[in-house]
């Protein structure tokens, strides 16, 4: 056995127990919560350790400040430790059911997945808020953080762990890799035996070589090539707001836009207004044909890779369309299949585009950003997914349970 | 492009039209019924053919069974269509929903998997099961059979296209890959950017190769070393008659059992009752020491890869166990999870089994042979999941689908 079989088998001995744990996965929750407030500063010291490293290593500005840990984030770790303890458990809830002809009862019950690996880059953060989902779910998790928080995240980890030796869950409920080497991640992707499912976290790069490489079942998240349409019905002013908000009001994460098309009918009034409300923030314009005649030459020619990039930065792409149909193909064509917005105040445009949009979240008249677990009310997440199978959207506990058939009976053969 | 990219890009063009077709459906679903019964003369030629090239090639008498279509089965086949077209259509539905406190409708509906690939060896009838399950859930499919059945996979596909030709479904929703080298699975398998997921039917060798060597999203079905547990406080007729059915009633399927393990304290008693039921049908027994020591020399010592075989015939392993857990952690480690059962008058121990076994359908008192989706209600299957992510168990037309968030809102911005 390799050390990460080792590892593996670990985490399916403690999810065995965990799949059957009640409220100890609360007293276990709050355990781990006053832990990390109770071990600040050596978690601090430690994260002290990667900053400089870091610093050294010429990690950027934005890089750093992913990675650096205060005492109010660390209370921020454990506040959301607590508010994933408030959630409902999911575990054991019955799903559906029935009786058969036969008189076989069958009933369909949520249970945890099992075991459950996150590959996550440089947020220390992580470490605490995942672990905390996958405890509440009944699951065992199997921690990969980058390697610029590793002494954070050894710190975090362990702090947990000794917080969980208190408790009846199993200490090996969480586990984080400690060689944090390529060959690590390649190790855990390819943990068939003992890896239920494997959640990468983190840009692009990662997200595409954990898709490609896993032999593990894989949920995909977060990239995000978002658009706003504006309709030829749309409510101007409404729309520049909305754009506004989903371009700028933070363009680093996924559910921000990128694209954004404009009806013909109504370019030549909307694409002025919408200028405006993005020049205060120095938004770079990158337009078709059609907006540049509108707009003039201060916008950049888009070019065809522009629709396809997720820019993550004050860029937008702009492109005129000729109708909702041609709107349509183009988000077919480029999107993710994160999240769309239509502006409009036409019955039939908004129902055409929420039925024929297959993105994860399909918007009428609202900004993007709203996509996000807290957002919708799942109380916290653990990322968005956006492929179609197991999850799609942002994803709680319950994304992260499986089911089973109890079937009760009285000698019944087939 | 290549060959197969071209076959994802027009079963994706396919899926956006499948995806907003209602009734249509199911008239495609009756013209494709109508059309195998009217073309079967053309699909037994082709079926001749196969069979001709499969004696030739020495194709075993069970293989060829499976391979062989008589009118009776190509009526079966057309049965089976309007059977899957006779169920609800599953699109559409709304999941759940609310309105969040800042005024947004939240509604998460039912949509389409989008492009399903379905990867099988010899019968021929799963091109027209496989289709029509995919076509009623609004799915574009990609079949790739075995070579074995080539000349009838064919003409069954063309028999189905040519019927849709005559309807409003897109003639792509259904497709056939003709190239069965092995190059053109694992091009099927790489498909990342067209197949939403990809559904192996087939033996354990297939399903292995397909979840070791995809890069899409794979459900893994079928495999099932399944057990039958006879607690000490079990009807032990009742048991033996279980046992009997889930061993021998078919042998060759995955949820005939493998291995049954008996509580010490009734061994004396139980073992010779099951021994002589299953004397009936020659099952060969491989037992542990103490079952030897009560069943005597005719037993042959089971060695420790006979407790992860999946026998498929009539063999059974047998297991005398000191306690319900040491049942539990037996099964625990050599389990496929598919199905497993207890057969106790002891509430207690029913209720112990339910709630710790790890395994798709969990049973009190009744035969595992019942884990099928027609007898779970669900109208008709495209197999058994046996992993844990997106669908486990018996899957029906809903485990073909995902889901979406609408959000309809007022101008929201974040």
């Amino acid at each position: 056995m390799t050390a990460m079989e080792q590892m593996g088998a670990r985490a399916k001995e403690a999810a065995r127990k965990l799949a059957v744990a009640g409220s100890q996965k609360d007293v276990a929750l709050e355990a781990i919560a006053q832990a990390l407030v109770r071990d600040c500063d050596k978690i601090l010291e430690a994260n002290r350790i990667d900053l400089e490293q870091g610093e050294k290593n010429g990690l950027t500005a934005a890089l750093l400040d992913r990675l650096a840990l205060t005492e109010q984030r660390i209370q921020g770790m454990a506040n959301g430790v607590r508010q994933v303890k408030a959630l409902p458990d999911p575990i054991g809830q019955v799903l559906e059911g029935s009786v058969r002809p036969n008189g076989l009862s069958i009933t369909k019950v949520r249970v945890p997945l099992g075991v459950i690996g996150i590959i996550y880059e440089a947020r220390p953060n992580v470490t605490a808020d995942a672990a905390a989902l996958c405890l509440k779910s009944g699951n065992a998790v199997i921690l990969r953080g980058g390697k610029e928080a590793i002494h954070s995240n050894t710190c975090i980890a362990q702090v947990m762990r000794d917080a969980l030796a208190q408790t009846d869950i199993p200490v090996d409920s969480i586990q984080l890799v400690q060689d944090t080497t390529r060959q690590s991640s390649i190790d855990l992707m390819n943990l068939t035996d003992y890896l239920d499912v494997l959640i990468p976290r983190g840009g692009a790069g990662l997200i595409r070589a954990v898709v490609e490489q896993a032999h593990v079942p894989v949920i995909e998240t977060g990239v995000g090539n978002c658009h706003v349409y504006v309709d030829k019905d749309a409510d101007l002013d409404m729309a520049a707001e909305i754009i506004y908000n989903a371009k700028t009001s933070r363009p680093s994460v996924c559910n921000a836009i990128e694209t954004i098309l404009i009806h013909q009918d109504v370019a030549k009034q909307a694409l002025p207004k919408i200028k405006k409300r993005l020049d205060e923030k120095q938004v770079q314009l990158r337009g078709c044909e059609k907006t540049r005649a509108i707009l003039g030459d201060s916008v950049i020619p888009a070019t065809q890779e522009d629709w396809s990039k997720e820019f993550l930065d004050y860029i937008l792409a702009v492109k005129v369309v000729d109708s909702l149909d041609e709107a349509l193909q183009h988000i077919a064509r480029y999107s993710s299949g994160h999240s769309e917005c239509i502006v409009t105040e036409n019955y039939a445009a908004a129902r055409a585009f929420t039925s024929q949009v297959d993105s994860a979240a399909v918007y009428v008249n609202a900004s993007t950003r709203f996509t996000d677990g807290g957002e919708f009310g799942l109380g916290a997440e653990i990322g968005i997914s956006t492929q179609k199978l197991h999850a799609r959207g942002p994803m709680g506990i319950n994304e992260l349970t499986s089911m089973k058939f109890i079937i009760q009976g009285d000698g019944q053969i087939r």
